[in-house]
């Protein structure tokens, strides 16, 4: 029986399809370290197979591309979700941070809810901390957000919020919270050519009316939340950090910590962003009670210069963002890396 | 840009997958009225297609079988987790049991557990009634089990539990309860022949030692339970109807309501579980509390024998079971059926 994937102790991933009549087969290995698509090699029954790593600890996303067709690994059950499409997922252990640990776990909870806003059922994810289905305590509530392309679901499966934020609060490195996961997207996405169907979608304004006027009015309604600005955080990765910071100035006096990851404002023309929100961005009560703006980037991601500008927008505005700069790129290794950083900061 | 699975007012449902290169591509469709694999066209731009239809509204699973590799749907996101794999999901509306209504919505969490009777992570969904997140009501505990080579996300992806309570509820017709979703297998599962490490195998103790240390004690733990006899009942579905009869047997003073979907007892020989058994067979003060001992499966159903063996036994030892012949056979579309008609039975 074909096994796939299999994790050695030395962090080696091998992966394995059977697929006898395939002309060529190859690992489309998203975050796994080595450029582009890389060729499995076939053997006397039909079995395809690559060794990859050692790795890094953490989920890998991948699927086989069995000649021009994307495949999630027939053998494993394990997947995550995306826009417009799922992928196989896959652990190596042996992080602090994000490893299946034995501590009280929180429980992460599917929710769905009708959008006045677009007219439709939506779905969020919903991470409660240890002991909140039992307890009568409020918590803070921390709104997480995923980039393009992704789900509500990428957050869990392959970004381990879940993991990360048991890890932490048994550390007690970072306070219990309510994390919440929207899912960005209000439509269908793709990064194909204008015409084609296949137009990038971020659809930012669809996203913030459903976020203010359904998603956290829901939460704030069917959740023990503690509702003031000082327990309120939001943050987000590349097309969600974009989003976190609309959101975040829409609402200037709403949110006392800001998160973006691997980003900066999205609009084009961030001249053009600055005039329209001159008032917010004067607004000195809502800088006072702003706790933390933090960016963090990775030095080979392509969002570095966007992030740099944005930076400097708001510190040209008497803000005080802090900036960090790390190693890699834009990869989930680093936004869960930065989730483990940025929650501990929350709600001190 | 492939569109698929395309669902069409009159409840057809169209598959496609880009395949140029493909010799033969199939469906293998679950519950999809039809015998065996149907094999898909190709048209000129090596995009392969079939309708299928009109069915029944409802939750249906599948996956392509291209060249022998078994795919699923590279096109869409949703998507059922088996115990050993993955299928693609799509849902016909027009089920005002089953359908994602405007109706006040429960949520489905994922839970993590330490199990101490098998020394590892295990993993179980919980659904929590509309309320109960900002509420302080104890509720009554249902505990549903997903049949062989399935997984405790099945009851939720294709079975829609979450919306099928969700919809009783809201129309009053079933009480508001938790739903504890477990999961059945403890190891791999395959149906292969004996010795290529493909065996069935049911590992039912392990399971009934984890549901009984630890599932259910973390259970009554964790959330705000009515935690007595006529507030806890269990129901299963094949595999898990045999272990459904097993768990509440082992603990015949327990459970006021328990439910066996299209299944009966699953040992080999039912005269030496009768033997064994005795005592509790006889246990009249646990027959007095039991409320409902339920039986229903469909007349094309290849356990239908063991069903009826199964409720004579009971019937022998002066239990009073209810027995119920449906249409249909082994299929989603009657477990879904079976759950609605079984929940507005708990807790009267």
């Amino acid at each position: 029986m074909v096994v796939s994937p299999e994790v050695s102790s030395d962090r080696r991933i091998t992966f394995r399809i059977l697929a006898p009549k395939a002309e060529a087969v190859r690992l489309n290995g998203g975050d796994i370290p080595g450029n582009g698509p890389r060729p499995l090699t076939k053997n006397d029954e039909g079995v395809w197979e690559l060794t990859v790593g050692p790795v890094d600890a953490g989920a890998y996303r991948y699927t086989f591309d069995v000649d021009g067709v994307a495949v999630i690994d027939p053998r494993s059950p394990s997947t995550s979700e995306s826009n417009n499409n799922t992928w196989s997922v896959v652990y190596v252990p042996g992080s602090d941070l994000s490893d299946n640990k034995d501590v009280p776990h929180g429980a992460v909870a599917s929710v769905h809810y009708t959008s006045t806003a677009l007219g439709r059922p939506r779905r969020m994810h919903v991470y409660t901390p240890p002991g909140y289905e039992s307890g009568q305590d409020k918590y803070p509530v921390f709104y997480l957000l995923h980039g393009a392309s992704d789900s509500d679901d990428s957050w869990i499966s392959v970004g381990r919020a879940n993991f990360i934020l048991d890890n932490l609060i048994a550390a007690e490195k970072a306070k219990p919270m309510i994390v919440v996961m929207p899912a960005g997207h209000t439509a269908s996405f793709g990064f194909g050519p204008p015409g084609a169907g296949g137009r990038p979608n971020f659809a930012a304004n669809e996203f913030q009316d459903d976020f203010l006027k359904d998603l956290r009015p829901y939460v704030e309604k069917h959740y023990r939340v503690l509702a003031d600005r000082s327990n309120r955080a939001i943050a987000g990765l590349s097309m969600g950090g974009g989003q976190t910071i609309s959101i975040a100035m829409e609402r200037p006096a709403d949110f006392a910590y800001v998160g973006v990851f691997s980003s900066g404002l999205f609009q084009r023309n961030l001249g053009d962003w600055e005039k329209e929100h001159e008032a917010q961005l004067a607004d000195s009560a809502a800088k006072e009670g702003l706790k933390l703006l933090s960016f963090t980037t990775g030095s080979e991601d392509f969002l570095m210069p966007r992030t740099r500008d944005t930076v400097e927008l708001f510190k040209k505005h008497d803000y005080k963002p802090v900036f960090k700069e790390t190693s890699g790129g834009h990869t989930w290794l680093n936004w869960r890396a930065y989730l483990g950083e940025f929650a501990p900061q929350l709600f001190r």
